[in-house]
């Protein structure tokens, strides 16, 4: 149920003083093999932290024997003494695993600009506790030294399903945790993720399994727009199971496994009343679904509409006419938790019929221009939301 | 000091029904001539009102003797009914005042999915009391009678400066009323505007100007990033002044007018605490700068941190970092309120040195990447504007 799940994975997560609350703060994650292979995808931000400068070149050739991570700073826009921490970071890894440096990941979360001396002096504390309480059962504590504003740690795991072993239950899993309450890009705030699994694996086969996962994963779950500085999403295979994954085997475990964890972090959005799913049908394209709805997943006149229970079809539609994606306004039909409001851009059955109690929130729109569909995940815009984004820094 | 203030036009607002409330919501603008030139600007939503679409429709050929409009609903997604409403609007207005249909253009705002018979027999009475009502001085009612959430109605006025007659402040006038607190494409709620002058110009020039005009103003208002479906602006020219304006002139005496009357939409943004103006240096174009500073307008987390009175800088370079303008991230400069917090992507002076109590907020992003500049508007987001926008419809 974590990223030691899978066999051939050692974690830790320790509580170094990198934050001041004294809770868990560094996390390590150890692939010890027999293989190494590795994917990767980062922020598309062009404001990129340290740690993912770093971790973006060291992670080309496919290769990566550990992840560190620490809460409690982003080491973003901290200059060339920041990312000389990441790379010290990355040294003194290398040093306590008896590896290189290059096969050394790195992820920081917290506030833009901090990662001073005394930063750094906890961080590469962090590692030398971690080091030695690295655990075949470290997942869970690694998951709570991840943890930001979050509220409740996330994991997931998966079993594999090749073929032949589908009736066993698989014979090798895909592991991971998440922290954060957003998305790759955007996100909320920063989202970091390691998934393990102890399938066999080269990395161009991880590469092509983790994107496609997280393209239908976390790519549509827009929470509130706004894109990180420090996203980062790794794949790491041990192949310690023996077990070669078949490709459409592993991809789907990990897309599980990314799914379970973007519905975690959905729930666990900032001061969200709200989990909002819209779902799109009859469009054009799988990218014209998408840009439909993340248009209304971006709006914040729908969002606080949503924290109200008011079904505010107007608001869908006023969002979807911004986006260029082929479709007639007048021919649509909006449905809110089961509920057709509109229907062929006119109002449908009365608002009264609409619950919107539930935290559970489905809004479904038929664009009725093709067959394609797609499902964007968002929360509501709360007090909270504002509450927590206007007192965060102090 | 309105719709009014330039020579040959009417004006009137009335109590009609259309508002629960009682309270005014059919306003009727009149050009009396001798000229009957106009321009006008739409919003970009496709899913547009039924009135847009007629008023697309209607000035085409340059030419407009009123402007109808209505608080109280939006007339949008209504299906033909709505738009026959529109239409019939149009007619009782032309029966009233003796003129043809096509030279009358119509606005509703208020709630999308509202436009049922009772709201057609409301407006319709309206129009019968509008122009019953029609004075000279009738600006002021007609200014009240299209508020919405609106706390104050909007108007501003402008004298011509041509060539010889600056001395003695301009022998022309553009005067206009607003409502809405938000811009053209996006807007916060339905933005109306209708602009007069007394100046004589044919239809193209009047084009030309308004559209220039809106560029640099209502199009860099951004409150909350969503886009209306009935946003529009009007410019009408009487010539009563029987001068010919030259057309430089005239184009910033209208552009003088939008401005003065997006601060006042500014400024009366729904729930907002500040009023921030977001000025974008050092771009390679000034289309540039304006996608940099939409940017950070649009960023839920960046807004609400300046409710919070927070300096976050980091959530500029976050936000910034999202667009592709060509700049380095890593070499900007972040003022909050003339105090420069972020020098070249690292920390520079304390944040407590930034007073944020004022409503009147200044970011300055310096990107050295060239030597355009623009000026976007925004607000804050705070637990007011949830509140304000969760409870509308209720």
């Amino acid at each position: 149920m974590s990223v030691t799940a899978a066999a051939g994975f050692r974690a830790a997560g320790v509580a170094a003083g990198v934050k001041s609350s004294g809770a868990k703060d560094v996390a390590l994650v150890v692939n010890d093999g027999p293989l190494s292979s590795a994917a990767a995808v980062f922020t598309a931000n062009r404001a990129k932290a340290n740690p993912v400068l770093w971790s973006q070149q060291a992670i080309a050739g496919g290769s990566a024997r550990a992840v560190v991570l620490n809460s409690g700073g982003a080491n973003c826009f901290t200059g060339a003494f920041g990312f000389q921490t990441t790379h010290q970071t990355a040294e003194r890894v290398a040093e306590r695993l008896g590896i290189g440096a290059i096969d050394v990941q790195v992820a920081s979360t917290g506030l833009i600009g901090v990662g001073d001396e005394a930063f750094r002096a906890a961080v590469l504390h962090g590692v030398d506790l971690a080091a030695e309480a690295l655990a075949a059962d470290g997942g869970e504590d690694a998951a709570r030294a991840i943890m930001t504003t979050d509220s409740v740690p996330k994991q997931a795991v998966a079993r594999g399903a090749d073929h032949g072993a589908a009736a066993s239950g698989g014979r090798w899993v895909v592991g991971g945790m998440a922290k954060g309450a957003g998305m790759l890009a955007p996100g909320l705030a920063t989202m970091l993720v390691v998934l393990t699994t102890d399938a066999a694996a080269p990395a161009d086969v991880l590469d092509r399994a983790l994107r496609a996962a997280t393209r239908a994963t976390f790519d549509r779950l827009d929470s509130d727009g706004c894109m990180s500085t420090n996203d980062s999403v790794w794949l790491l295979a041990s192949g310690a199971s023996g077990i070669e994954a078949d490709e459409a085997a592993l991809t789907a475990a990990v897309t599980a496994v990314c799914d379970d964890l973007a519905a975690q972090l959905q729930q666990d959005a900032e001061g969200a009343s709200h989990d909002i799913t819209i779902e799109v049908t009859g469009a054009g394209t799988e990218d014209d679904a998408v840009v439909v709805g993340r248009s209304v997943a971006r709006s914040n006149l729908f969002k606080a509409a949503i924290f109200g229970n008011d079904p505010n079809w107007g608001r869908v539609l006023a969002a979807i006419g911004t986006t260029d994606a082929p479709f007639d306004p007048y021919a649509v039909d909006v449905s809110f938790n089961g509920v057709r409001v509109c229907h062929a851009g006119e109002p449908d059955r009365p608002r009264e019929e609409v619950d919107l109690a539930p935290r559970a929130t489905r809004i479904l729109i038929e664009l009725h221009a093709g067959d394609a569909a797609a499902t964007i995940r968002t929360n509501d815009l709360t007090h909270d939301y504002v509450h927590e984004n206007s007192a965060y820094a102090s």
